[in-house]
């Protein structure tokens, strides 16, 4: 009789447990359904770019992989190891068809891959596009720098580090949009805005970090009296810099570089390179998967089927540019 | 001796339940931290407008309050009653004062907005920017159509209407800056891309009913092969369509209007408006919830201190447009 009865306890001690338990787990789940963003750890995304082996990708790729973590959500990276641009189709294909949650992809080509990502929107993978985009594709998105305000953004702090006055060079890659948008921006800045500053030079650094000091020592030369460079490019910079040291100008001709590569951020700590500009790739990586992410779970609105003049998304995201000094160098360093 | 091991069972069970209850709620607290985005509905998130009995920012609104119950976090609607700056200023100050989680605003006017921007950002009350920006302040992002490339879409979709040829015209605003810019879309686009249409005039609608209408009938008799209007603002396009209608010219004179007022919609089921341009509206509320949302909760990164400079978050959103057809006009309505 005693046993009976703690046995009775027990079972009903635990039926007590099992309902509150179940009521617990019921009520917890439904408050992840309505509440908080959260995906399934088995929708895996995917960032696909060329030449996966550039350092410049790791933020992105940051980016990505920290709005998974905070999506709950998997991702993987596929690069095409060349900057070849049937490799990157080739590897495009191959992510198409294991169906992923969506693909965020830096295009090598503006118009080459434009077929591949359509096929991807019309199997029902959603794409979107960061740093380098391919507008005539049906991408629902595109998150990159807005090159021409980067280059405004750099004339105004080239105005600030020349007292608004004097002689300016810019070393560019004459034939390549993002940098002609660069140059624009600078070039029509310094004209409307800044009168006693005029830009004497606009040269051919190649992209090539020894060809970019050869065009400095020139310029150096011809214009005694020049006061700063733009170089548009990360190895065009490095190479401007050593040029500046070579001639001892450092401190009076200001340069200013772009992105943020070892070379670069070595230089601005040094003081050789006046500032240099950070390009938002984090946010790049890290909006790409939250867009991806509204796409695969119907987050949107309109849901619309994606057509040339449909935006279920926002069709553009300018990640903006950081300036990096010699203050803030140190948390570029630490990335 | 029997009731005091009833007693002594019940006991044991409760103490059992309670530790395992406390382990569930402590487990399921960590899953909360570490996974899915999720704020506290104590965090309210205040929206701030001018002309807060309009129609127009009912989407937005949603797209706010939509983010907020995926978020978990409050949101709450203020708006100065009428089109006046120093209303809205101190509607925005009373805002302040509260120290919201983060304010997303339009702001009436360009200029007149930045000091009380900036005095949020400095008390650090984030802000970001919709509809309306304010690009001199220190606010951390602007949401917004691109009204340029909405004139792109309107010149493709007028060239689609009209079968590449013959002569259109634009009634706009033309002392606003967002008219000027969809107007010179829509020219460039013209001019660029198709050379058999010619844009014979582009007339001051006056933003009203009654004046568009008025000079749509003297555009109508000056040009009478006239294609296409485009015009750059809804009630522009209301007065375009009435006068057509009266006019008998309805398929012959193929219209485009802009946004998706009751007036459009029903012009455009009816077939007297051909096609209208629809705002990326719910989209601005979203993103700029989802923006303030992680500035709120450090989320972002780099994670700078704001200056003119610093880009923690992506510095201008284009929401983008939708075409809006008598085959997808229903979902409008449904607004």
């Amino acid at each position: 009789m005693k046993k009976l009865l703690i046995v009775y306890s027990v079972l009903i001690g635990l039926f007590i447990l099992y309902l509150y338990n179940s009521n617990i787990i019921e009520s917890t789940s439904n408050h992840w359904e309505t509440q908080g963003l959260q995906g399934e750890i088995t929708d895996k995304y995917v960032m696909v770019t060329f030449q996966s082996g550039m350092d410049y990708w790791k933020s992105s790729l940051k980016g990505f992989e920290d709005a998974a973590s905070a999506l709950n959500v998997s991702v993987e990276y596929r690069g095409a190891a060349n900057y070849d641009i049937q490799e990157q189709i080739i590897v495009l294909e191959q992510v198409i068809a294991k169906k992923p949650a969506g693909i965020a992809l830096s295009a090598i080509d503006p118009y080459e891959l434009t077929d591949t990502i359509n096929k991807a929107i019309h199997a029902g993978v959603p794409v979107v596009l960061f740093d380098s985009g391919a507008s005539e594709s049906k991408a629902y998105s595109f998150l990159g720098t807005n090159n021409y305000n980067a280059g405004v953004t750099a004339a105004h702090e080239m105005a600030n580090l020349v007292n608004e006055e004097g002689e300016v060079a810019v070393i560019t890659l004459p034939n390549q949009l993002n940098h002609q948008e660069r140059t624009q921006g600078f070039k029509e800045t310094i004209h409307n805005t800044y009168p006693k500053m005029t830009i004497v030079a606009i040269e051919d650094g190649k992209g090539d970090r020894l060809n970019s000091k050869d065009v400095t020592h020139e310029l150096v030369e011809e214009y005694p009296n020049l006061a700063g460079i733009f170089a548009t490019e990360a190895n065009g910079g490095v190479g401007v810099g050593e040029a500046v040291r070579l001639d001892k100008k450092v401190g009076e001709v200001q340069i200013i570089g772009f992105d943020t590569d070892k070379g670069t951020l070595d230089m601005v700590d040094e003081g050789i390179i006046s500032a240099t500009l950070a390009q938002g790739t984090w946010n790049m990586g890290y909006w790409s998967l939250l867009f991806l992410f509204h796409l695969q779970n119907d987050l949107t609105e309109p849901q619309i089927l994606p057509t040339r003049d449909s935006a279920p998304l926002p069709v553009y995201v300018d990640t903006g540019v950081t300036l990096v000094t010699k203050e803030n160098v140190d948390f570029y360093f630490a990335d």
